[in-house]
């Protein structure tokens, strides 16, 4: 099999620095670029003491033109509205793209400038753009030559409703979404509410119900209920909208999501979810359906996993479900990769079947 | 002004040993007796090196006559079901009683014994008990023999909704409550879930849906809502019925709830909102409501404060109220340390005015 | 008794910010100003909303003419090399001065700008000035206008060693101070070690033998060997030289500090070694020498206790002392505290009484 | 190539299920049995939540003839003094046995007797077993039936001071070893120094100048400090005898060991030093020598590596080596599979090339 060749650009945050590190054991990609703005000259080793002696590489400026001509598979792990620009430049070339941003999610522009206050300027390309959640989108991601893989709150959100959603289960009106994510969430940049003293024996939410991946949870769950509901491609007429806030945990890794909502067919039982869960995972190689143990990021350290669970709270009449992942794993760069191994026609757990470090 | 003489009962537990703590600091009390199954015998300084020098009483074995005898107030920090017996025995005396446990908090004992599968020997004297939440019970506190102290989940839950239920604005059908703790709210006795290695970077929800303070957040919920409805004083016409989920968080002290609903009269605004809560809240010593500050439970930290602030997601359609308070303060035993000033006739606040520890 | 008026110039760093916190509950002390360049202009329970309620100030910009105009006792909690000027302006006012950095600690300029790497732009102030540590210069302490507080790493290493020092009992070249420091003692900028994935499951030497607060080590060690030897008042010829290793570790409080050395008579055995700690302490309100408990920052967490234990591992010829304190307590803002209760005349332990907040 | 069998008794401790994961992922060998008292009869996926959907295997009773038979290599895992029988037992088989627990380690029965507190049953096994530190003792683990696995500190500690024993550049009365250790090296049974509330926050050093790992080290620094005094195999001529103080850190893995010594030949300077350890290590896959880089426990998570580096203290006259490895890995579970990888024939690294994991 021939290698193939890999760029990561703005490698050098906490999603960058674990795509080098999960694709330096992939079996069929070579690493060629790897880019930083802060970091460019350095070597990988001396940025990162953990990759010593396992990655020989050093960052380079980002230059987009250069990327596309020694990668044949492209990463971008830049912010928010920073990815636009050299996105749409690499789609000039044959390389494939996977963008980490949220800049290729949205398939609405309008959507994605009211909430990221800022133009879409690729505007043209959001159509040719498959959101990288394999479990929903595997046929399109298979075929297209740019990913615009989900981050961590959406993955948990979406995956722990998607069951329910998919067979028009949910309420609509009562979708509650409590998500809990360890502090490398909020990336390597020093500030102070990430501040050691200040995060430690600490906990709290932030931008309550402002949070910016409300609109990606609300688009997929809204084509899950469109679907459902005669095939109709649009999301118009099941426009789902969600209660969301995010918390800041005292860990370093690990996305706890508990989303609570009512049925629309409230005579379902826990067995009879329990088995449409099954059912609807069946074949994912990533999604762990517990019965009788509970998610926990614990359980997921270092892993693409998502693990769910499902409570029937009878008694006050609303379904919790309990999701887990990595969030720098299947919450970023270990979904990238899964992503590229449908790409390029690798079986899907390529890279990613190292089982779970704990404690 | 006489001293006033105190004993604790169950005093080697976490709650048992911060009402050591705050007790032996505040000007108007003498503790005499503290009982401990387990260290019966040994000083308190040895069992706590933080209290060395500072506390030098010994651990007794309880004898509920004893203490009657030996103290003015007593308090009992036994586990939920132990303390009924020794309730009963001491309140044939003349000492005043205040139980942290949850074994005199519901004023129905079918409700207490469906939750904790065990028959109330002493039912009779739920209907002398006071729920001992200052903020909502202060005048039945004051003439109270019995106090049945709440915990830190209920304090929590039921003051960020009591100015909501208070004036009727909660749509019943639609409480979702989130709720994180600290690990020392499980006790001091260890156990494998609350090991380190398995408690730190980790975090979980348990028993969803039936954990066994939900009856008394529906009990003072379902009140107030009934009071608001003409005052009437049973809660069956107004019964509140919630979703509530806690969690384990990695970190020592402090609880954050985070508590969803839908408001019956949508119009309201944040500021509306925000008001009624200042009004509800404004003569309350150990209630901070925050305007632009986000609750954590950093800034309660060895305090009797419980923060709260609200949010109003006006696109979705809930209302996000969020409280912090340490759960061995507010959530124990400071939250007695006030009840026992209201009965005693002290200045509320007395013992309890140090400021939060941060960081 | 008349309220002295207190300043706190750099109140906005952890430091400070307890300073704050204890003078705030200090019976006999009144704030009237606190400065901070960074957050001039807001109120204190803005930037540290734990003090919510607590501290109605707002910090100001530093003018040191100011200072002594409105206080009558002035705490100067600004980095190391910054405090000089402000020092020598506050001099020539009647106001005490207690100067929390390292700037006027050092009796020697050129070990100070040796270490340093600046010129001591005051060095004629050096002899005027106290080494605030009260167990070694309580007298000097009451009659200076000066007072050099000395911090964690320092207060530590002396106490636990001053014993063995005085008594002539160290073999000078073997001493090893092997010191752990939770980060708060790194102060509040955010930077990248102290960045909470970065510090957390993380644990780090750093400045090997070369910290600048060795020179205070060696010089107070020294003066107590020289003191030993016939009352010298100089220290050249009992020049005490340590090596000392700092470590960063995950916790938000306290020092831990191991230290290790051979005795220059080793007949003497543990018991008599306790007796002789016993003795050096008796009379201190702020020092436990421990018998059979171990210390550990837990215990004197919010205090102003430093914890004192000796082992004799007589198998392999070392004597090992272990000292524990709250760095931002006994290591910073009581110790400057306990030296304004003595320039004062207060009890030594007024404001500074409160227990060890655990867990 | 034929896959070896492979047996792990004691496989439900941290130790063991470390085994498990990574014996899960090794090329060459399957894992056919797996032993635990507790858990006997229980699915490792159910103990172990993490490995769900990885391993298969049921926690089984154990009985040391059936694990001969049903493997060809057989890990111990079991508490100190709990392995005499069983290894003696096994080596009447042809299978060869990794133990890691203390009893094969020593080469002297009356010192093991000394700091274990028990008598050794099989003292005439002890010289058919090597010492399983593959840096040091590589030729013999190819050749033994029977390898004694070292534990976390002593690994860190030999490897740390191996350069300059072999080189007998040791003052030898002068070495310290000061040990931070996170709390998996204390075992999954809780008890309550492990406690999360006790463990958090807290910092504290235990079993001081007596640990039981204490023999070992000076053992191993005792045979290379003879061996430079001319070949003699014996340690007598040239004992060595250390100071080590363990301590408990809040972290989960990790040990952080920082060792002190003088030396004999005080001309050497840093460069001279750090060329000698580089030399000294420069075959080894698992030994990095850092130069301007500082060990840290998180620099080696989940990895067999052990990272050092060394500093020359000129002004104190001390060297100072500071050492970090995963104690489960390293200090524990990739030891012994690296040493099982010598016995076997295969690549030393087979199995353990999986880089960092961080944060």
């Amino acid at each position: 099999m021939t290698t193939v060749r890999i760029a990561v650009a703005g490698a050098s945050g906490y999603t960058g620095v674990e795509l080098i590190r999960l694709l330096a054991q992939h079996p069929h990609v070579e690493l060629t670029t790897v880019t930083s703005e802060k970091s460019a000259g350095l070597p990988v080793a001396s940025v990162f003491p953990h990759l010593s002696h396992a990655v020989p590489l050093t960052f380079e400026a980002l230059e987009p033109d250069a990327l596309a001509e020694r990668a044949d598979v492209i990463f971008l792990a830049l912010p928010h509205t920073k990815s636009m620009e050299p996105v749409a430049n690499c789609m000039r070339s044959k390389a494939k793209i996977i963008d980490l941003s949220a800049d290729y999610r949205l398939q609405d522009a309008h959507v994605y400038e009211r909430w990221y206050q800022t133009v879409h300027t690729h505007a043209e390309l959001l159509e040719r753009s498959v959101y990288g959640l394999p479990e929903l989108h595997r046929s399109g991601i298979v075929k297209s030559q740019l990913v615009a893989s989900p981050g961590c709150y959406p993955t948990a959100a979406i995956l722990q409703l998607a069951p329910l959603a998919a067979h028009g289960l949910i309420d609509p009106g009562t979708i509650v979404i409590d998500a809990k994510s360890g502090v490398s969430g909020a990336g390597r940049s020093p500030a102070l509410p990430y501040h050691f003293p200040e995060a430690h024996e600490s906990l709290e939410p932030y931008k309550i119900g402002r949070h910016r991946h409300i609109p990606e949870i609300e688009q997929e769950l809204s084509l899950l209920c469109a679907r459902q509901q005669g095939g109709r491609n649009s999301a118009t007429s099941s426009q789902v909208t969600v209660a969301f806030t995010p918390h800041l945990v005292p860990m370093n890794r690990g996305i706890l999501s508990t989303a609570y909502c009512r049925l629309t067919n409230p005579v379902l039982d826990a067995a009879a979810l329990l088995s449409l869960y099954k059912n609807f995972y069946e074949k994912e190689r990533f999604v762990r359906v517990f019965e009788d143990l509970v998610p926990n990021p614990r359980h997921v350290r270092g892993t693409n996993y998502c693990d769910l669970a499902l409570f029937a709270d009878t008694r006050a009449g609303w379904i919790i479900t309990v999701a887990a992942l990595d969030n720098l794993i299947k919450g970023a760069a270990g979904q990238a990769i899964q992503a590229m191994n449908l790409m390029l026609g690798f079986p899907e757990e390529t890279g990613l079947t190292a089982p779970a470090i704990f404690p």
